[in-house]
């Protein structure tokens, strides 16, 4: 089976400059087939407060109200993914910027109020593989904006690391998927204060037991639990890593 | 030759709730192979008051600064493109919205300065046909931004008018194709007090002597010159028409 290289950057990295110039470059120098899934809350944030809108985070996920949503849709599928496809196509790479709405490949259902009424947030109910690994295989690099649809005519916001999981378990049965999750660490850290303490590998019942003792928390929890549902459904590898690392051999890897 | 209808509306059609809905209704009734070009300069101009950016247009164009480069991304590309994509989703269409960098599909150049510095607006270099005869022979609905890139990394801006134009004469390889531009009147008027005194063909000729006696005028000029160079480059009908009347035989015909 071919390999497919997933990487998810978060919004930090690829709204500056500099940093967004060299993943670029990193991910251009990648071999095989990719998909870039990327963020952009900070930018959202930004613009929500120009436009005098405060923006909620609940357990690090965006309150989406209608008009959230507007800016996020504005903002991902807008700024952030084609600045992105852009510069990628200036790389000579075949980049294609896609929301879940787009050929339908990423279905979702509003989110159901429970303790917290997240509004226009999607929950993925069903990704078309057949669609992305018909474009990957004509050399198409696709670029993920983190917006899902519910096929009913609404957009809805869906967290990115959430986007890069289900596409990577939907594409197990094309590819023999690697899923990178980029962030600012070199990996998990098993001591937040020591960049260089980070864990090699984590297996399912280190993770427990590293929540447990309070050495994994706040986003990283969400960011484990899709790596270790992604190994469950098949996909090849998941690795936590730094963005400027993403084409060397190193981070934690998640079994 | 199959046939291919491509359909450009402007901002105004797509930005409100009623309009948007009975266009899409109609443009889903269309048989056969489509096209939905659009615009959005109204949304883009609103969200450049609520940021405190003046829009300057000269010649019905607007001037693109760098901030105002990243409104237009996120109104065109972002907001309007996603919020039509999703709702044809909703009506069975396999819509997939592109802007000219994804899968590079059009390529233009910033315009040079002569009298009037547009900044960051795209003149037209290179349509790749190919990519979006596949993607249509595959039964997807492309529904096109009025964005292009330099493939040099920059975004441009790009009249939709302009895009749906060359889309059309680019696609005359692989298609039978008819173009419809629609705006607010039934089509090019002869008294533009009379709502009812549609043109019904318009020739070169017809055309030279309306606008040297002013009766054709302003951002109608552009879009007839368009229209001619259509012709010219082998797409077979160009029609200008009310939104309301795009899967019917009326407006204007352009010969």
């Amino acid at each position: 089976m071919e390999k497919l290289t997933i990487i998810k950057v978060g919004g930090k990295i690829v709204e500056e400059e500099e940093t967004l110039k060299q993943l670029l470059a990193d991910f251009s120098s990648i071999e095989g087939h990719k998909i870039l899934v990327h963020g952009g809350g900070r930018s959202a944030t930004a613009l929500a407060s120009r436009l005098g809108i405060e923006s909620r985070l609940v357990n690090g996920r965006r309150v989406t109200d209608e008009e959230t949503l507007k800016i996020v849709t504005m903002v991902y599928a807008g700024l952030v993914n084609k600045t992105i496809v852009a510069r990628l196509q200036a790389l000579n790479i075949n980049a294609l910027g896609l929301t879940g709405a787009d050929l339908n490949y990423m279905r979702s259902e509003k989110r159901p109020v429970k303790e917290v009424d997240y509004g226009f947030v999607g929950d993925v109910k069903e990704v078309n593989a057949k669609i992305l690994a018909d474009l990957i295989h004509q050399d198409v690099v696709p670029v993920l904006a983190p917006l899902t649809h519910d096929k009913k005519g609404n957009m809805l916001n869906t967290n990115a690391d959430t986007i890069a999981g289900e596409a990577a378990k939907a594409l197990t049965g094309y590819f023999d998927v690697t899923l990178v999750f980029c962030f600012e660490k070199k990996g998990v850290l098993m001591d937040e204060n020591d960049d260089e303490s980070v864990i090699s590998e984590i297996t399912r019942p280190l993770f427990d037991e590293y929540v447990e003792k309070g050495m994994i928390r706040g986003g990283m929890i969400p960011k484990l639990e899709n790596s270790f549902q992604a190994i469950q459904a098949g996909v090849k590898r998941v690795i936590i890593t730094k963005a400027s690392e993403i084409n060397k051999a190193t981070g934690s890897v998640i079994k």
